[in-house]
């Protein structure tokens, strides 16, 4: 990998996203070679790829060039490359693109799409936790409107604007609530002569809720935002299986869809070679100490979506979200620092500073842990929040006036298929990084 | 294609590049049903396509979704379509999605790369005539980057770092001025561990000056900002193969080279169909009378790069730029709304509002009419102009905070590989519209 071996020791960490940013950024300029691999060159601002997938935001706004953010860090190494295996007997990763020994690893390699075994499902459905997956989305969406167009098929017609989105987290509440201000402010003027009466967005959970993870008044309010907005939500109905053309339920209800939207579970991104007890089954995120240490080895570290640290409060794991990551990331820097000059290291203890959803222009909810609110102030906090956590100023900015561009003329420009999908859904396009 | 049929005549417009738009502007709310068909869903602006390439703009802002244009036109529709064939005998078009009959059709295909028979150059060699081919570009350098990294072959390191970009035209030279500034300002800090002196930018020029359609002065002031700029200028060498490592030539000079950009020629993008008579050969563009008419059909028009109009003052048709085609398809508009209303069509005079092409920060060359200028001022001239060109205030926007951004500061910030290229470059996914 033609990085060199130096007296300091090397901390190797995995994946560019909050957690592993978090961490680098807390080992910069500090007697150590730190070495951050990822298969992207670009860090992914997660919580907005819904609005990449509805058109109303361009995909390089939402993401950083990982290169520039650490290009003036000494001792410092980027490798864009996928990492294959660790070996902790012989503290080396294997890569796409070789080798490389560690002093400390640090996995933060986030989450992927959880199918939970269904490969039919896998195979079908579209998910969105990457921005090429997000332009999938996109392209899908307006494809399928340009094909009912062309149809005399009236039965078919309907099945290529009913949309399924499986999942009533933040992610399917706030898709769900994106397509239907689509179907709402664009997809009208865009295709007058459809029917847009026949579009139809269905939002799917298994459970009695919605956003689980937050309160009941939230929940309510969030699922009272959606109906008004049109959205379909179907509770307590689960989905067994999709056929690329019937959703199946183990309910009386079944949907004819051209596009599902996957967005009903998550789980670890797990790397080959750690020992199975490491790995806590279903959610496929190591098991983790306190100090986010993953037991028995003294020197491997897993952080965020990937890391599961039983306590009293969580005791399955803090949510996978981006706040954990980025406080047990900047918590793991400090430890190791403490740790070679022979301090002792902290345990995490998380600081939950709430959560929040958007569901539509007006239209939001926040917990916060003392206070609760819903409506318009709630979407200005959101905005607010998510501006101001994005990584670089021209994002921002450019984020900022398409925001504002869009809610002044109730529009969302970049509604282009400049990645095709259609025709292409073999496994391997849909799943190309 | 389910448009419906009326007792309007109806005007078929293929492409929607800067004549088509023209056109089917000029078309507006008259008492004819317009159709417009393109391959993609929306309109790209070509002149900043080498920003996309280099990282300095994201491919969203310089498309404008093409319904969105007219979606509040009467008796206007479009269709994403390729057009297979012209069958001029029963006034009918063949697409990807079917048949359509027209009463006048208007050919605004533009053009496509040429590579003028050589199937060696056209497999290995890079083209920038649309988004997807200019984010392959980016792909592409960025990538050869990463590998260079890791290389520990010196030889094979320079092969990655040596960019070549055969063609002086307004394309080559923007392009080889906007990598000269990536060299300058944006590698150097992106990889530090790499000696940027191995870097290399090649410009090959078949004649003996660059810039051949601009003045004497514009053509020596261009290469002199090149070479300031460090990039290595090479007339009077015609490149005869490319095998995918070497570029071989006819002169003394060869060049190993990972990346190639053929810019060295285009061809109009015809279509099937229509006599052998109407297209001027190598060109490929249709022979169209003072009227943009190709006879001898009485109803069918080229405009834009596609038409070749031979005049006393330009014996091979006009130049393949934007004025000419928005000042034809302007023009045919009226001509069709005049011959509808029994009136004489007026003949097309090109006004040639002259032409320019930036090198870099404050590099730029302008050829007006009456006054030609080089440096800062037309540097800000040719900024003005492309930003009023853009289509859409949001493009605009966007256009102008990126670059005010990239000036102060000496950023191109959207250094992404959100595609892909490498190890994909079969013949198959280069195409890929």
């Amino acid at each position: 990998m033609n990085i060199p071996q130096t007296s300091f020791p090397r901390v190797v960490i995995i994946g560019g996203g909050f957690a592993g940013l978090a961490a680098a950024k807390g080992l910069e300029n500090e007697e150590l070679q730190v070495v951050l691999l990822d298969k992207h060159n670009y860090h992914t601002f997660q919580p907005l790829l819904y609005q990449v997938a509805t058109g109303g935001l361009e995909p390089d706004s939402i993401a950083f060039p990982l290169r520039k953010r650490f290009n003036d860090i000494e001792n410092f190494y980027f490798r864009l490359a996928e990492v294959t295996n660790i070996n902790a007997e012989r503290k080396e990763v294997s890569t796409s693109i070789g080798s490389l020994s560690y002093d400390y690893l640090i996995i933060a390699t986030g989450s992927t799409t959880n199918f939970f075994g269904n490969t039919n499902i896998e195979k079908y459905t579209m998910e969105m936790k990457s921005i090429p997956q997000s332009l999938n989305i996109r392209s899908l969406i307006l494809e399928n409107f340009e094909e009912a167009l062309l149809t005399s098929d009236l039965e078919e017609r309907k099945k290529l604007m009913n949309f399924v989105i499986v999942g009533g987290g933040p992610t399917g509440v706030e898709l769900a609530g994106a397509l239907a201000e689509m179907k709402k402010e664009i997809l009208p003027k865009d295709y007058p002569d459809l029917d847009i009466r026949l579009m139809k967005i269905n939002l799917i959970q298994s459970s009695e809720s919605i956003l689980k993870g937050m309160s009941e008044k939230a929940s309510e309010k969030a699922e009272d935002f959606l109906i008004k907005l049109g959205v379909d939500v179907w509770k307590n109905l689960r989905v067994l299986d999709y056929d690329g053309e019937t959703v199946s339920t183990n309910g009386e209800d079944h949907f004819k869809s051209s596009t599902v939207i996957w967005a009903a579970g998550v789980k670890g991104e797990s790397i080959n070679g750690l020992e199975a007890e490491c790995i806590v089954e279903r959610a496929a995120r190591y098991k983790v100490d306190g100090y986010n240490r993953v037991s028995p080895h003294k020197n491997i570290f897993a952080i965020g979506d990937v890391a599961c640290m039983n306590s009293e409060k969580y005791p399955y794991g803090h949510p996978m979200m981006a706040q954990p990551a980025i406080q047990q990331g900047r918590l793991l820097a400090k430890n190791i620092l403490a740790e070679l000059k022979g301090k002792n290291m902290k345990p995490f203890i998380y600081n939950d500073k709430g959560s929040m959803a958007t569901i539509g222009r007006n239209k939001a909810v926040v917990d916060l842990p003392k206070w609760k609110f819903q409506g318009v102030f709630a979407w200005f906090v959101w905005m607010f929040v998510h501006l101001f956590s994005l990584i670089g100023f021209r994002n921002k900015a450019v984020v900022f006036l398409n925001w504002v561009y869009n809610y002044i003329r109730f529009d969302r420009e970049t509604r282009l298929i400049i990645r095709p999908y259609k025709n292409k859904n073999e496994y391997s396009f849909k799943n190309e990084i």
